[in-house]
Protein backbone atom coordinates (compact mmCIF):
# COMPACT_ATOMS: atom_id res chain seq x y z
CA UNK A 1 0.00 0.00 0.00
CA UNK A 2 1.14 3.64 -0.83
CA UNK A 3 0.22 6.75 1.60
CA UNK A 4 0.55 10.38 0.75
CA UNK A 5 -0.10 12.74 3.39
CA UNK A 6 -0.25 16.63 2.09
CA UNK A 7 0.67 18.69 5.02
CA UNK A 8 2.05 21.92 5.87
CA UNK A 9 3.99 20.77 8.48
CA UNK A 10 5.75 17.60 7.45
CA UNK A 11 8.31 17.40 10.66
CA UNK A 12 5.57 16.34 12.71
CA UNK A 13 5.14 12.82 10.84
CA UNK A 14 9.10 11.72 11.33
CA UNK A 15 8.43 11.39 14.88
CA UNK A 16 5.55 8.98 14.65
CA UNK A 17 6.72 7.31 11.71
CA UNK A 18 10.46 6.52 12.96
CA UNK A 19 8.95 4.91 16.34
CA UNK A 20 6.72 3.16 15.78
CA UNK A 21 5.29 -0.43 13.47
CA UNK A 22 4.78 2.21 11.38
CA UNK A 23 8.77 2.58 10.68
CA UNK A 24 8.45 -1.40 10.43
CA UNK A 25 5.84 -1.97 8.11
CA UNK A 26 7.96 0.08 6.03
CA UNK A 27 11.34 -1.57 5.98
CA UNK A 28 9.37 -4.74 5.24
CA UNK A 29 8.06 -2.50 2.24
CA UNK A 30 4.66 -3.44 2.97
CA UNK A 31 3.76 -0.15 3.20
CA UNK A 32 5.16 3.19 1.28
CA UNK A 33 4.54 7.06 2.95
CA UNK A 34 5.47 9.99 1.19
CA UNK A 35 4.98 13.09 3.20
CA UNK A 36 4.33 16.26 0.99
CA UNK A 37 4.57 19.76 2.43
CA UNK A 38 2.25 21.46 -0.50
CA UNK A 39 3.44 25.03 0.43
CA UNK A 40 5.22 24.45 -2.35
CA UNK A 41 2.64 24.86 -4.80
CA UNK A 42 1.84 28.19 -3.67
CA UNK A 43 2.95 30.50 -6.28
CA UNK A 44 2.94 34.02 -4.60
CA UNK A 45 6.90 34.77 -3.38
CA UNK A 46 6.13 34.57 0.53
CA UNK A 47 4.64 30.77 0.20
CA UNK A 48 1.34 32.18 1.88
CA UNK A 49 -1.18 29.14 1.31
CA UNK A 50 -3.94 30.64 3.00
CA UNK A 51 -6.10 33.74 2.43
CA UNK A 52 -8.29 35.93 5.03
CA UNK A 53 -12.36 34.63 4.95
CA UNK A 54 -14.61 36.06 2.04
CA UNK A 55 -16.83 37.94 4.42
CA UNK A 56 -14.87 38.18 7.12
CA UNK A 57 -14.43 36.40 10.46
CA UNK A 58 -11.09 35.50 12.49
CA UNK A 59 -8.43 33.22 11.41
CA UNK A 60 -7.17 32.20 7.53
CA UNK A 61 -8.54 29.83 5.15
CA UNK A 62 -7.03 27.45 3.28
CA UNK A 63 -6.89 28.37 -0.74
CA UNK A 64 -8.70 25.63 -3.01
CA UNK A 65 -6.18 26.25 -6.19
CA UNK A 66 -3.02 25.67 -4.11
CA UNK A 67 -4.15 22.24 -2.64
CA UNK A 68 -6.09 21.29 -5.88
CA UNK A 69 -2.59 21.83 -7.88
CA UNK A 70 -1.18 19.62 -5.18
CA UNK A 71 -3.80 16.88 -5.06
CA UNK A 72 -3.75 16.43 -8.97
CA UNK A 73 0.25 16.58 -8.97
CA UNK A 74 0.35 13.60 -6.58
CA UNK A 75 -2.74 10.93 -6.96
CA UNK A 76 -2.98 8.22 -8.96
CA UNK A 77 -5.12 6.69 -10.79
CA UNK A 78 -6.85 4.29 -7.98
CA UNK A 79 -6.11 6.76 -4.94
CA UNK A 80 -9.08 7.12 -2.16
CA UNK A 81 -8.60 11.24 -0.95
CA UNK A 82 -9.43 11.84 2.42
CA UNK A 83 -9.79 15.22 3.86
CA UNK A 84 -9.65 15.09 7.67
CA UNK A 85 -12.41 17.58 9.61
CA UNK A 86 -14.54 17.70 12.44
CA UNK A 87 -17.22 17.54 9.91
CA UNK A 88 -16.11 14.30 8.36
CA UNK A 89 -17.70 11.01 8.76
CA UNK A 90 -16.86 9.23 12.51
CA UNK A 91 -13.42 7.36 12.32
CA UNK A 92 -14.07 4.10 13.21
CA UNK A 93 -12.46 0.42 13.67
CA UNK A 94 -14.27 -0.52 10.27
CA UNK A 95 -13.45 2.67 8.06
CA UNK A 96 -10.15 1.53 9.26
CA UNK A 97 -10.07 -1.88 8.04
CA UNK A 98 -12.05 -0.60 5.07
CA UNK A 99 -8.86 1.95 4.55
CA UNK A 100 -6.40 -0.91 4.81
CA UNK A 101 -8.10 -2.68 1.25
CA UNK A 102 -7.27 0.42 -0.27
CA UNK A 103 -4.42 0.28 -2.75
CA UNK A 104 -3.43 4.00 -2.14
CA UNK A 105 -4.42 6.41 0.58
CA UNK A 106 -4.34 10.22 0.58
CA UNK A 107 -4.11 12.21 3.59
CA UNK A 108 -4.87 15.56 3.68
CA UNK A 109 -4.32 17.68 6.62
CA UNK A 110 -6.65 20.49 7.07
CA UNK A 111 -4.81 23.45 9.37
CA UNK A 112 -5.58 27.10 10.33
CA UNK A 113 -9.16 28.03 11.24
CA UNK A 114 -10.73 26.02 8.19
CA UNK A 115 -10.89 25.73 4.55
CA UNK A 116 -12.09 26.76 1.61
CA UNK A 117 -15.11 24.34 1.02
CA UNK A 118 -14.73 24.19 -2.73
CA UNK A 119 -11.75 21.76 -1.34
CA UNK A 120 -14.20 18.83 -0.28
CA UNK A 121 -15.21 18.64 -3.58
CA UNK A 122 -11.38 17.60 -4.93
CA UNK A 123 -11.79 14.50 -2.10
CA UNK A 124 -13.25 11.03 -2.13
CA UNK A 125 -14.00 10.93 1.91
CA UNK A 126 -14.03 13.37 4.77
CA UNK A 127 -13.15 11.66 8.00
CA UNK A 128 -13.26 13.06 11.56
CA UNK A 129 -11.31 11.16 14.66
CA UNK A 130 -13.91 12.57 16.82
CA UNK A 131 -16.03 15.82 18.26
CA UNK A 132 -12.56 17.73 19.53
CA UNK A 133 -11.10 20.55 18.10
CA UNK A 134 -7.48 20.24 17.32
CA UNK A 135 -4.96 22.87 15.84
CA UNK A 136 -4.65 20.98 12.37
CA UNK A 137 -5.31 17.55 10.78
CA UNK A 138 -1.38 16.02 11.30
CA UNK A 139 -2.63 14.45 14.54
CA UNK A 140 -5.55 13.16 12.96
CA UNK A 141 -3.84 11.99 10.00
CA UNK A 142 -1.37 10.42 12.01
CA UNK A 143 -4.27 8.55 14.22
CA UNK A 144 -5.67 7.02 10.83
CA UNK A 145 -1.92 6.37 9.52
CA UNK A 146 -1.57 4.38 12.78
CA UNK A 147 -4.77 2.40 12.46
CA UNK A 148 -4.30 1.54 9.41
CA UNK A 149 -0.87 0.46 8.95
CA UNK A 150 -1.51 -1.75 11.89
CA UNK A 151 -4.19 -3.44 9.87
CA UNK A 152 -2.25 -5.00 6.80
CA UNK A 153 -1.10 -8.27 6.47
CA UNK A 154 1.52 -9.05 8.15
CA UNK A 155 2.46 -6.00 9.89
CA UNK A 156 0.99 -7.18 13.41
CA UNK A 157 0.72 -10.85 14.64
CA UNK A 158 -2.75 -11.88 13.95
CA UNK A 159 -3.40 -13.23 17.09
CA UNK A 160 -3.04 -10.11 18.66
CA UNK A 161 -5.12 -7.84 16.41
CA UNK A 162 -7.89 -10.13 16.58
CA UNK A 163 -7.75 -10.03 20.33
CA UNK A 164 -7.97 -5.91 20.41
CA UNK A 165 -10.82 -3.95 21.54
CA UNK A 166 -13.60 -3.05 19.39
CA UNK A 167 -12.48 -5.64 16.53
CA UNK A 168 -14.74 -8.39 17.71
CA UNK A 169 -17.11 -5.57 18.89
CA UNK A 170 -16.92 -5.90 22.14
CA UNK A 171 -14.04 -4.40 24.53
CA UNK A 172 -11.16 -6.45 25.61
CA UNK A 173 -11.42 -8.29 28.70
CA UNK A 174 -9.07 -7.81 32.01
CA UNK A 175 -5.49 -8.61 31.35
CA UNK A 176 -3.22 -9.49 34.51
CA UNK A 177 0.26 -10.11 34.71
CA UNK A 178 3.04 -10.20 37.62
CA UNK A 179 3.23 -9.97 40.48
CA UNK A 180 0.38 -12.10 41.66
CA UNK A 181 -0.11 -10.10 44.51
CA UNK A 182 -0.18 -6.20 44.45
CA UNK A 183 -1.23 -4.06 47.43
CA UNK A 184 -3.72 -6.67 48.19
CA UNK A 185 -4.81 -6.52 44.70
CA UNK A 186 -5.04 -10.15 43.54
CA UNK A 187 -4.54 -11.70 39.40
CA UNK A 188 -8.04 -13.67 39.23
CA UNK A 189 -7.45 -17.37 40.37
CA UNK A 190 -8.90 -18.90 37.02
CA UNK A 191 -6.47 -16.85 35.31
CA UNK A 192 -3.87 -18.82 37.46
CA UNK A 193 -5.49 -22.37 37.03
CA UNK A 194 -3.88 -23.45 33.75
CA UNK A 195 -7.70 -24.72 32.53
CA UNK A 196 -7.65 -23.60 29.16
CA UNK A 197 -11.56 -23.80 28.93
CA UNK A 198 -12.17 -22.32 32.49
CA UNK A 199 -9.82 -18.88 31.41
CA UNK A 200 -11.67 -18.74 27.76
CA UNK A 201 -15.09 -18.69 29.22
CA UNK A 202 -13.77 -16.14 32.05
CA UNK A 203 -12.18 -13.49 29.61
CA UNK A 204 -15.38 -13.90 27.27
CA UNK A 205 -17.41 -13.15 30.24
CA UNK A 206 -15.49 -10.39 31.23
CA UNK A 207 -15.38 -9.32 28.08
CA UNK A 208 -19.18 -8.95 28.11
CA UNK A 209 -19.08 -7.31 31.32
CA UNK A 210 -16.94 -4.65 30.62
CA UNK A 211 -18.88 -3.57 27.83
CA UNK A 212 -21.68 -3.87 28.79
CA UNK A 213 -20.77 -1.52 31.92
CA UNK A 214 -18.89 0.87 29.75
CA UNK A 215 -20.37 0.57 26.23
CA UNK A 216 -23.77 -0.82 25.57
CA UNK A 217 -24.53 0.46 22.19
CA UNK A 218 -21.46 -1.74 21.14
CA UNK A 219 -23.55 -4.29 22.39
CA UNK A 220 -26.65 -3.13 20.39
CA UNK A 221 -25.25 -3.07 17.32
CA UNK A 222 -24.01 -6.42 17.56
CA UNK A 223 -25.45 -10.24 16.97
CA UNK A 224 -24.82 -12.14 20.12
CA UNK A 225 -23.62 -15.97 19.73
CA UNK A 226 -25.44 -18.53 22.65
CA UNK A 227 -22.90 -18.70 24.40
CA UNK A 228 -22.48 -14.72 24.56
CA UNK A 229 -26.45 -14.59 25.18
CA UNK A 230 -26.10 -16.84 27.88
CA UNK A 231 -23.48 -15.06 29.82
CA UNK A 232 -24.56 -11.92 29.45
CA UNK A 233 -28.16 -13.18 31.07
CA UNK A 234 -25.80 -14.49 33.80
CA UNK A 235 -23.94 -10.95 34.50
CA UNK A 236 -27.55 -9.10 34.55
CA UNK A 237 -28.81 -11.27 37.01
CA UNK A 238 -25.83 -10.83 39.09
CA UNK A 239 -26.14 -7.03 38.38
CA UNK A 240 -29.74 -7.12 40.00
CA UNK A 241 -28.12 -8.79 43.48
CA UNK B 1 -1.52 24.76 34.13
CA UNK B 2 0.68 21.51 34.50
CA UNK B 3 1.08 18.23 31.94
CA UNK B 4 2.62 15.40 32.87
CA UNK B 5 2.64 12.74 30.31
CA UNK B 6 4.26 8.92 31.09
CA UNK B 7 5.15 7.63 28.23
CA UNK B 8 7.86 4.78 26.81
CA UNK B 9 8.22 6.48 23.83
CA UNK B 10 9.09 9.96 24.80
CA UNK B 11 10.50 10.82 21.70
CA UNK B 12 7.00 10.75 19.83
CA UNK B 13 6.01 14.05 21.98
CA UNK B 14 8.99 16.11 20.90
CA UNK B 15 7.56 17.12 17.67
CA UNK B 16 4.38 17.22 18.26
CA UNK B 17 5.18 19.83 20.69
CA UNK B 18 7.81 21.63 19.04
CA UNK B 19 5.60 22.26 15.80
CA UNK B 20 2.53 23.29 17.29
CA UNK B 21 0.57 25.88 19.29
CA UNK B 22 1.87 23.90 22.29
CA UNK B 23 5.48 25.67 21.75
CA UNK B 24 3.78 28.87 22.43
CA UNK B 25 2.06 27.90 25.07
CA UNK B 26 5.34 26.59 26.67
CA UNK B 27 6.95 29.74 25.60
CA UNK B 28 4.76 32.35 27.28
CA UNK B 29 4.93 29.95 30.25
CA UNK B 30 1.26 29.19 30.18
CA UNK B 31 1.82 25.31 30.40
CA UNK B 32 4.50 23.39 31.19
CA UNK B 33 4.80 20.07 30.12
CA UNK B 34 7.16 17.20 31.11
CA UNK B 35 7.50 13.59 29.41
CA UNK B 36 8.74 11.04 31.71
CA UNK B 37 10.12 7.78 30.29
CA UNK B 38 8.59 5.23 32.95
CA UNK B 39 10.91 2.64 31.88
CA UNK B 40 13.48 4.20 34.29
CA UNK B 41 11.06 2.34 37.55
CA UNK B 42 11.87 -0.67 35.90
CA UNK B 43 13.77 -2.68 38.57
CA UNK B 44 15.20 -5.78 36.61
CA UNK B 45 18.65 -5.08 34.69
CA UNK B 46 17.41 -5.37 30.81
CA UNK B 47 14.28 -2.60 31.96
CA UNK B 48 11.68 -4.59 31.15
CA UNK B 49 8.36 -3.04 32.06
CA UNK B 50 5.85 -5.62 30.72
CA UNK B 51 5.29 -9.73 31.36
CA UNK B 52 3.49 -12.07 29.68
CA UNK B 53 -0.57 -12.39 30.24
CA UNK B 54 -1.36 -14.43 32.95
CA UNK B 55 -3.70 -17.15 31.70
CA UNK B 56 -2.04 -17.45 28.29
CA UNK B 57 -2.34 -15.52 25.52
CA UNK B 58 -1.08 -13.28 22.74
CA UNK B 59 1.22 -10.09 23.75
CA UNK B 60 2.70 -8.69 26.33
CA UNK B 61 0.83 -6.47 29.78
CA UNK B 62 2.24 -3.45 31.41
CA UNK B 63 2.97 -4.55 34.79
CA UNK B 64 1.04 -2.28 37.32
CA UNK B 65 4.01 -1.85 40.09
CA UNK B 66 5.91 -0.12 38.23
CA UNK B 67 3.06 2.23 36.89
CA UNK B 68 1.76 2.65 40.58
CA UNK B 69 5.96 3.77 41.67
CA UNK B 70 5.92 6.16 38.64
CA UNK B 71 2.74 7.94 39.32
CA UNK B 72 3.48 8.50 42.90
CA UNK B 73 7.19 9.58 42.33
CA UNK B 74 5.60 12.00 39.64
CA UNK B 75 2.29 13.46 41.11
CA UNK B 76 1.48 16.04 43.06
CA UNK B 77 -1.28 17.18 45.24
CA UNK B 78 -4.45 17.76 42.91
CA UNK B 79 -2.91 15.96 39.84
CA UNK B 80 -5.70 14.64 37.43
CA UNK B 81 -4.51 11.31 36.28
CA UNK B 82 -5.92 9.85 33.01
CA UNK B 83 -5.25 6.35 31.42
CA UNK B 84 -5.58 6.73 27.75
CA UNK B 85 -7.19 3.36 26.96
CA UNK B 86 -10.32 2.15 24.15
CA UNK B 87 -12.26 1.29 27.20
CA UNK B 88 -12.12 5.36 28.71
CA UNK B 89 -15.00 7.55 28.29
CA UNK B 90 -15.25 8.76 24.47
CA UNK B 91 -13.36 12.13 24.28
CA UNK B 92 -15.11 15.31 23.08
CA UNK B 93 -14.99 19.16 23.06
CA UNK B 94 -16.53 19.33 26.87
CA UNK B 95 -14.49 16.76 28.08
CA UNK B 96 -11.44 19.25 26.76
CA UNK B 97 -12.74 22.33 28.34
CA UNK B 98 -13.46 20.28 31.56
CA UNK B 99 -9.50 19.28 31.74
CA UNK B 100 -8.44 22.52 30.55
CA UNK B 101 -9.47 24.31 34.00
CA UNK B 102 -7.48 21.50 35.89
CA UNK B 103 -4.19 22.66 37.84
CA UNK B 104 -2.15 19.62 36.77
CA UNK B 105 -2.98 17.13 34.78
CA UNK B 106 -1.00 13.56 33.98
CA UNK B 107 -1.42 11.16 31.35
CA UNK B 108 -0.68 7.55 30.79
CA UNK B 109 0.42 6.22 27.82
CA UNK B 110 -0.80 3.01 27.37
CA UNK B 111 1.62 0.82 25.33
CA UNK B 112 1.32 -2.88 24.08
CA UNK B 113 -1.62 -5.04 23.74
CA UNK B 114 -2.58 -4.13 27.17
CA UNK B 115 -1.67 -3.39 30.71
CA UNK B 116 -3.02 -4.97 34.02
CA UNK B 117 -6.25 -4.01 35.08
CA UNK B 118 -5.09 -3.19 38.69
CA UNK B 119 -3.64 -0.10 37.32
CA UNK B 120 -7.08 1.36 36.77
CA UNK B 121 -7.09 1.53 40.44
CA UNK B 122 -4.15 4.14 40.16
CA UNK B 123 -6.54 6.63 38.05
CA UNK B 124 -8.81 9.11 38.64
CA UNK B 125 -10.04 8.93 34.60
CA UNK B 126 -9.82 6.28 31.47
CA UNK B 127 -10.40 8.16 28.26
CA UNK B 128 -10.83 7.08 24.86
CA UNK B 129 -10.09 9.45 21.97
CA UNK B 130 -12.66 6.86 19.42
CA UNK B 131 -13.19 3.48 18.63
CA UNK B 132 -10.25 2.97 16.60
CA UNK B 133 -7.20 0.21 17.68
CA UNK B 134 -3.87 2.31 17.90
CA UNK B 135 -0.59 1.01 18.12
CA UNK B 136 -0.18 2.67 21.68
CA UNK B 137 -1.67 5.37 23.50
CA UNK B 138 0.65 7.95 22.76
CA UNK B 139 -1.29 9.58 19.39
CA UNK B 140 -4.24 9.55 22.06
CA UNK B 141 -2.29 11.71 24.45
CA UNK B 142 -1.32 13.89 21.80
CA UNK B 143 -4.89 14.75 20.79
CA UNK B 144 -5.63 15.55 24.66
CA UNK B 145 -2.70 17.63 24.61
CA UNK B 146 -3.49 19.84 21.75
CA UNK B 147 -7.46 19.92 22.33
CA UNK B 148 -6.87 21.26 25.82
CA UNK B 149 -3.74 23.64 25.44
CA UNK B 150 -5.45 25.18 23.03
CA UNK B 151 -8.24 25.87 25.26
CA UNK B 152 -6.18 27.10 28.11
CA UNK B 153 -6.73 31.18 28.67
CA UNK B 154 -4.71 33.44 25.90
CA UNK B 155 -3.02 30.43 23.53
CA UNK B 156 -5.50 31.30 20.88
CA UNK B 157 -7.73 33.74 19.64
CA UNK B 158 -10.79 34.10 21.75
CA UNK B 159 -12.60 34.50 18.67
CA UNK B 160 -11.07 31.51 16.48
CA UNK B 161 -11.74 29.49 19.19
CA UNK B 162 -15.78 30.63 19.72
CA UNK B 163 -15.71 29.49 15.39
CA UNK B 164 -14.68 26.09 16.54
CA UNK B 165 -16.78 23.26 15.16
CA UNK B 166 -18.53 21.54 18.52
CA UNK B 167 -17.52 24.96 20.35
CA UNK B 168 -21.21 26.27 19.95
CA UNK B 169 -23.20 22.19 19.43
CA UNK B 170 -23.17 22.84 15.59
CA UNK B 171 -20.88 22.05 12.72
CA UNK B 172 -18.88 25.18 11.30
CA UNK B 173 -20.21 27.21 8.26
CA UNK B 174 -18.42 27.01 5.23
CA UNK B 175 -15.74 29.27 4.52
CA UNK B 176 -14.25 30.58 1.58
CA UNK B 177 -11.26 32.79 0.38
CA UNK B 178 -9.82 33.92 -2.80
CA UNK B 179 -10.18 33.09 -5.80
CA UNK B 180 -14.02 34.21 -6.03
CA UNK B 181 -14.43 31.81 -9.21
CA UNK B 182 -12.23 28.70 -9.31
CA UNK B 183 -13.27 26.26 -11.98
CA UNK B 184 -16.48 27.09 -12.56
CA UNK B 185 -17.29 27.59 -8.55
CA UNK B 186 -18.13 30.70 -7.01
CA UNK B 187 -17.94 31.97 -3.68
CA UNK B 188 -21.66 32.50 -2.46
CA UNK B 189 -22.57 36.33 -3.59
CA UNK B 190 -23.86 36.95 0.19
CA UNK B 191 -19.93 36.73 1.58
CA UNK B 192 -19.22 39.38 -0.88
CA UNK B 193 -21.88 41.37 -0.37
CA UNK B 194 -20.13 43.67 2.80
CA UNK B 195 -23.67 42.76 4.29
CA UNK B 196 -22.58 41.79 7.91
CA UNK B 197 -26.12 41.25 9.11
CA UNK B 198 -27.16 39.08 6.10
CA UNK B 199 -23.50 37.61 6.29
CA UNK B 200 -24.09 36.41 9.99
CA UNK B 201 -27.83 35.08 9.12
CA UNK B 202 -26.31 33.02 6.40
CA UNK B 203 -23.15 31.94 8.33
CA UNK B 204 -25.66 30.81 11.08
CA UNK B 205 -28.61 28.77 8.46
CA UNK B 206 -25.62 27.05 6.80
CA UNK B 207 -24.13 26.04 10.09
CA UNK B 208 -27.12 24.50 10.52
CA UNK B 209 -27.90 23.16 7.48
CA UNK B 210 -24.52 21.11 7.69
CA UNK B 211 -25.45 19.74 11.01
CA UNK B 212 -28.92 18.41 10.24
CA UNK B 213 -27.43 16.79 6.83
CA UNK B 214 -23.90 15.29 8.74
CA UNK B 215 -24.50 15.13 12.46
CA UNK B 216 -28.45 15.63 13.24
CA UNK B 217 -27.04 13.56 16.54
CA UNK B 218 -25.33 17.32 17.63
CA UNK B 219 -28.81 19.16 16.88
CA UNK B 220 -30.87 16.70 19.29
CA UNK B 221 -28.44 17.59 22.20
CA UNK B 222 -29.41 21.13 21.60
CA UNK B 223 -31.69 23.40 22.46
CA UNK B 224 -32.03 25.92 19.66
CA UNK B 225 -32.73 29.54 20.08
CA UNK B 226 -35.80 30.82 17.85
CA UNK B 227 -33.46 32.22 15.48
CA UNK B 228 -32.17 29.14 14.76
CA UNK B 229 -35.72 27.36 14.88
CA UNK B 230 -37.00 29.07 12.28
CA UNK B 231 -33.86 28.59 10.31
CA UNK B 232 -34.06 25.08 11.03
CA UNK B 233 -37.50 24.87 9.76
CA UNK B 234 -36.74 26.73 6.71
CA UNK B 235 -34.48 24.10 5.84
CA UNK B 236 -36.05 21.16 6.43
CA UNK B 237 -38.67 22.72 4.01
CA UNK B 238 -36.03 23.51 1.12
CA UNK B 239 -35.58 19.55 1.57
CA UNK B 240 -38.94 18.67 1.18
CA UNK B 241 -38.73 20.36 -2.32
Amino acid sequence: MKIKILTLFPNMFMQEIGESIIKRAIDNKVVEIEIIDFRKYSKDKSHHVDDTPCGGGAGMVLKCDILDEAINDNKGNNTHIILTTPQGRMYNQKIAEELSQKEELMIICGHYEGFDERIRSFVDDEISIGDFVLTGGELAACVILDSVVRLIDNVINKNSKDDDSFSNGLLEYPQYTRPVEYKGMMVPDVLLSGNHKNIREYRLKESLRKTLERRPDLLEKRILTDEESKYLKEIKEENKK
